[in-house]
């Protein structure tokens, strides 16, 4: 990893971020068969270089096994034939959603004479910031390219034989498909200068989206100068009111927490009214216990036994993992008081069979998602039908929720008259 | 003026942020009706305090003549009786659109068995950094109470008496309706350091909208770590294809210059095409400058008497004054890369009769608004039919053109199952 000095990256990035630019504008105008011809290619690309991406691969396991990755950690970074395949399969799925630039986002007439359009336009340049998961390469590549964007990806240094092999692939569809090369380029170097200046780079880049764990995040979320999409965690709260209906909630609780724990959209704190609990007892809480969930549990709850006492800081803690806090409230209220204190803003989820409970619960809380008898699982751009997603962003600005093509848009007017002046 | 530390600066403003948080959560959940009867309230009493708003605009004035203000600035800062009842007609107006808040953007059903809405929310907190313009206390405020977002005011210094005023009438409005008076707040000194502390606001303000002149607005947009609504200039052009329509042309680049040469949606350039010039000559100059306009003309155009030969700075300024520059295109692919090199992304507008050159001149640029044999003075949120705007932006996220009540809403999703779980 040689060193960057600050004015090198940022005239590396300048480069890239202007080639990118140029890029953007070819993009903005390219027709969807176009663009789905690219995707396509690169998919074929990627199947046929398989090979070529696998030899890649193995010098990056090399070169990050002698680093002394953790097992978890080499094994988000291996590729094989299915891994291939799979981000084959994941770019001809992107290629087979609707096209989301020119949709026409509203239309109406004035009384001025005036025919006025709101039509979606690509947002510009994307810079992508991930870690050692070279899927995200295609991933990411395929969501800008869909939306028209030029991205410049910037993956985790381990492994960087292996993007450079795949963004060959994608290079590759493009240019097949007649469209620039730079719609799509990689950061070429390892040095974290580099990041810095994609960070800071006002004017070239028009949103960051970073792909990875809390400190990631963090640091993006700390240094961009530039817009991000991104939740820095995603702490989900399940509440059982008093007017759940039992086998509903039992159901949705233990999946909540167990089905995956380590996705953002796991669930890590369980709210039961105590209306439920004198109706119901202690049986979600044993339902967890029973799936070998570790229950930190506050006040009443404590005394069921297998649990462990809760501390403060376990409210408020994104565990992921077989860990879930539980603690009773007062009703609905001091749910979305608990909720509001200790949420993340991510998603969270209310069981019960009551309308103006659960009207109540979706007015006073402002989570990027919230649910009714559903599982916080459901967190996810798939299940919400939006095709792959880039990520989930709890900012309010611009993308909230998931964020698949449709949200990497902007929009412009088109105002049609004939001869009209203003009076 | 006294002088405020940055410490000093950054706790006033830490101060006002809290408070208006806590009433964004309010305001959040307040009904229409509640924030209709604020702004018709606070309409009432505008009319109502009538001789204390010119009492203390009596200082101001006194104050901004002493400090030398010029006869234009001091004209903006003075009030009168139907400047007030106008203000006052501004708050009844944004009181009488739609509440912005809780529509359905959109829903949807999933094979998950999960039906899904996504409904406009409040933003949470707005901060607006003005000139000495103090009828924008009210009209800023009402579109930001209208769309359930708390406000943080920050008027040219020397109109602080009589934004002092206003503010008052619009809390007596907050105060009736039973809305909490931190949902408008006025920064309570003439400090700039307070200004520095608003732009570095994170987490406590959600977005910046500066109103005023190209230095106020280049100062937010360089210092601001917040996101900023806004647009540095309108360097808006009108291009005559040679498939226009002789008597449209006339009428909307007359109108797009002359109509009022100090709005951000005026002309500031005219692209002819070498065919339309072949075929009517200097017809469109000729009127301009029958219209008293100073034509800076390049090159043939420069020809015509009582043209200005245009210097290369005359492309790409906003004259705002009665000041046009002119210059033949070899066709619209020309007339748009002098757009795309000139423009400031606000308003284009096209005169043809040819769909396919319209199509093109469209798709190809990307300000935010793009018109046909339409007037650029049309770029208004008025005439879009939006009521109220807080100002036009040229950035490309989240708002885009006009900003109403409307663009100031973000969105959350209400995810609805009967027990769904993830598979």
């Amino acid at each position: 990893m040689k060193d960057l000095t600050q004015t090198d990256a940022d005239a590396l990035i300048a480069k890239l971020g202007t080639a990118a630019r140029e890029a953007a504008l070819a993009l903005a105008e390219a027709s969807a068969e176009r663009k789905h011809a690219a995707l396509i290619g690169a998919a074929d690309a990627i199947i046929a270089s398989e090979q070529a991406i696998l030899d890649a691969n193995v010098l990056d396991m090399d070169f990050a096994a002698e680093k002394g990755l953790s097992p978890s950690m080499l094994d988000r970074l291996k590729l094989d034939s299915s891994r291939i395949r799979a981000m084959a399969d994941g770019l001809r799925a992107v290629a087979a959603q609707p096209d989301p630039v020119g949709r026409i986002l509203a239309e109406w007439d004035r009384p001025n004479g005036l025919h006025i359009q709101r039509v979606a336009t690509p947002l510009g340049v994307i810079g992508v910031i991930y870690e050692s998961r070279p899927n995200v390469t295609a991933d990411a590549a395929a969501l800008a390219l869909k939306s028209g964007n030029a991205v410049i990806l910037r993956g985790g240094s381990e492994s960087l034989n292996s993007s450079e092999a795949i963004h060959q692939a994608l290079v590759t569809g493009l240019r097949q498909a007649g469209l620039p090369e730079a719609s799509i380029q990689l950061v070429p170097t390892r040095d974290r200068e580099a990041v810095a200046a994609l960070l800071r780079a006002q004017g070239l880049i028009d949103v960051i989206v970073p792909r990875g764990g809390k400190g990631l995040v963090g640091l993006v979320q700390r240094e961009a100068r530039v817009p991000v999409f991104a939740h820095l965690e995603g702490i989900c709260h399940v509440y059982a009111d008093g007017d759940a209906d039992l086998e509903k909630a039992r159901r949705v609780v233990l999946n909540a927490k167990t089905r995956r724990t380590g996705i953002c959209g796991s669930a890590e704190c369980l709210l039961i009214d105590r209306k439920f609990y004198a109706q119901h007892g202690a049986v979600l809480v044993q339902d967890l216990l029973d799936a070998g969930v570790e229950v930190r549990a506050e006040g009443e709850l404590a005394e069921i036994p297998g649990t462990v006492p809760a501390q403060p800081t376990d409210f408020g803690q994104e565990f992921l993992d077989m860990i879930i806090a539980a603690k009773l409230v007062d009703g609905v209220d001091e749910a979305i008081a608990h909720i509001r204190r200790y949420g993340s803003g991510h998603t969270e989820s209310i069981l019960t069979e009551s309308d103006a409970t659960a009207a109540r619960f979706f007015k006073s809380l402002d989570s990027a998602i919230l649910m009714r008898n559903a599982s916080t699982q459901f967190a996810d751009g798939g299940e919400f039908g939006m095709g792959a997603e880039i990520g989930i962003a709890t900012g309010k600005m611009h993308a909230r929720g998931p964020v698949g093509a449709e949200q990497l848009t902007s929009f412009k007017y088109l105002v049609t008259g004939d001869g009209a002046i203003r009076s």
